[in-house]
């Protein structure tokens, strides 16, 4: 029987128990993969902890961005053959399917073919990130000579961000709380990168765009420091808000978005996939990025499936650069 | 000697003083105008008690918008005569010149002709709340059937835009605190109107828009209710905040926004005149709506010049529908 996690309770790394579950057929429109590597996300770190905003009706299965091999195939499932090496995409809520584990139901429509020529950790860590870090191309419309400030930038969606933002023929300006990160960063691609808690920001930046300010800002934090963010905007200068990792409340920065007609905006990558004209147009640029290589997953580093906990662990140092996979 | 207001405290309508004060002549690229009626703004109620954002040198003049007939032209100036009539529009900081009196002297490139057919009372109350309307044009690109939520629909910016919305073919969806208005509102052409205090926004909305949420809300008060109408927005809504009337901190709608890819943004007119192309081609659109009927200025009561006092308390009463004039 598969080793497969669930969740009893809500809590730290050391809540996920693995617990050998025979699984049944595949239901109409789910198919049955045998689970090649995980990519792990902060929002599967905040909804183990209990932080997320969604409830978790426990027990529940845990994770939801893979590489795997279809076993089985549902009924009425099309597309897909026994044997294909699939990605699976965050396109159901966390707990209602999961894929932390040897084995997994998911629905085929969280489903794509896995890109070739990557590894399945590689092939664990792509779409997600880049769907997301596309938010700058769909709502912010980037271009060349762009200021583009990427806040969290060492994170996988950041990198994901650094890389379009290059390819664009932008100007990647990483963000990191100390310089620590900064060399890894500039070799990541980034033109520049600022320390938050050592440089003036909004300094850096008008610097850095000859006094216009950049287009945009992405991220993922939220929480005052979105008022710094802000000033450092152009005029229509958009501050794409991702997530609220801070978990303090987000002001709207009133004075900065008024004297130059900037935005806060909100984005989660179903806004691409919920859209299927979106959906598609997104995956032939991401697949045509990584043929040509402008775009390239960085895998932070692997673990094993035994040591998922420890993996959730360092996903919540914030010592990583990249992606954190657990390999099956 | 004209009597010309001058501010030498901050405070309620009582620190509005008459002064007899003799002009000098207009320096280069000013001009010297006898004013006919005099627009009342909230940012000069607010600077006059000083609760605005910029501070007073005080003894300072008071008010930016007004209709007159030019007495004297400065060196430099050109497209003016004497004796052209004009309207005075919000180019210049507050404090730094002055309408407030009998008698004023402003920069030229505050100055357009005043729309022809137009009362001086009409004339002194067009710019300023138009070109600040049109951000639900020049920002939210508002079209045929779209909802459009106008908060504090009453005031002269709010009926400005329920004009512009019907010109564009959308739905205009006027707020008041409480339905005492909400007749008015109507007969001013809102498609709808909605008491805050005694509906449900959202819900309101959501019926009105057939479940598809408004194109944009236009906002001059801030603080927490940005949530609901945040909430009350369609897929990539834009809530336009053009004012901080609430004076209490403005929030960023995290989830309303995340989960409907929307955006808060700000807004102050200058946005239209700090660029030729987007002032000339505002201020065309304007006169065409005058020409064509789709605008009209609303004026909820006129005070003559002695009164003024009297007009600025009636402004903060909220009791108006329409634009405040102050007639010399």
């Amino acid at each position: 029987m598969p080793k497969i996690i669930r969740l009893h309770r809500q809590g730290g790394p050391e809540v996920l128990v693995f617990e050998d579950i025979e699984l049944d057929p595949p239901a109409a429109g789910e198919v049955h993969i045998k689970v090649e590597a995980i990519g792990l996300n902060r929002s599967e770190a905040m909804y183990r902890a209990g932080r997320y905003p969604v409830p978790a009706t426990l027990p529940c299965l845990m994770g939801y961005e893979a590489c795997g091999t279809i076993l089985r195939l549902g009924e009425g499932v099309e597309g897909y053959e026994v044997g294909d090496q699939v990605s699976v995409l965050p396109l159901f809520q966390l707990g209602t399917y999961g894929v932390w584990g040897e084995e997994a139901i998911v629905p085929a429509s969280a489903l794509l073919p896995a890109p070739p020529g990557l590894s399945p950790a590689e092939a664990a860590a792509v779409w997600m990130q880049y769907m997301t870090a596309f938010a700058i191309i769909e709502a912010a419309q980037i271009g060349i000579g762009d200021g583009v400030i990427i806040r969290a930038a060492s994170s996988s969606v950041g990198l994901a961000a650094i890389q379009l933002a290059n390819w664009a023929g932008a100007i990647p300006i990483a963000c990191t709380r100390t310089s620590e990160k900064a060399d890894a960063l500039k070799q990541h691609g980034a033109a520049h990168v600022i320390a938050t808690e050592e440089e003036d920001l909004v300094e850096r930046v008008m610097e850095i765009t000859s006094g216009r300010g950049a287009r945009t800002a992405f991220d993922p934090v939220g929480g005052p420091y979105v008022h710094t963010l802000a000033s450092a905007l152009a005029e229509r200068g958009i501050l794409i808000v991702y997530g609220g990792l801070s978990e303090q409340e987000t002001p709207y920065a009133h004075w900065p978005c008024a004297m130059k007609g900037a935005s806060m905006r909100g984005w989660v990558a179903s806004e691409i996939w919920n859209h299927p004209e979106r959906y598609e147009r997104t995956q032939e640029r991401i697949l045509a990025g990584l043929t040509a290589g402008h775009l390239k997953p960085v895998i932070a580093k692997t673990f094993p499936l035994d040591r998922i906990a420890e993996a959730n662990a360092y996903l919540e140092s914030n010592q990583q650069i990249g992606k954190i996979v657990v390999t099956v």
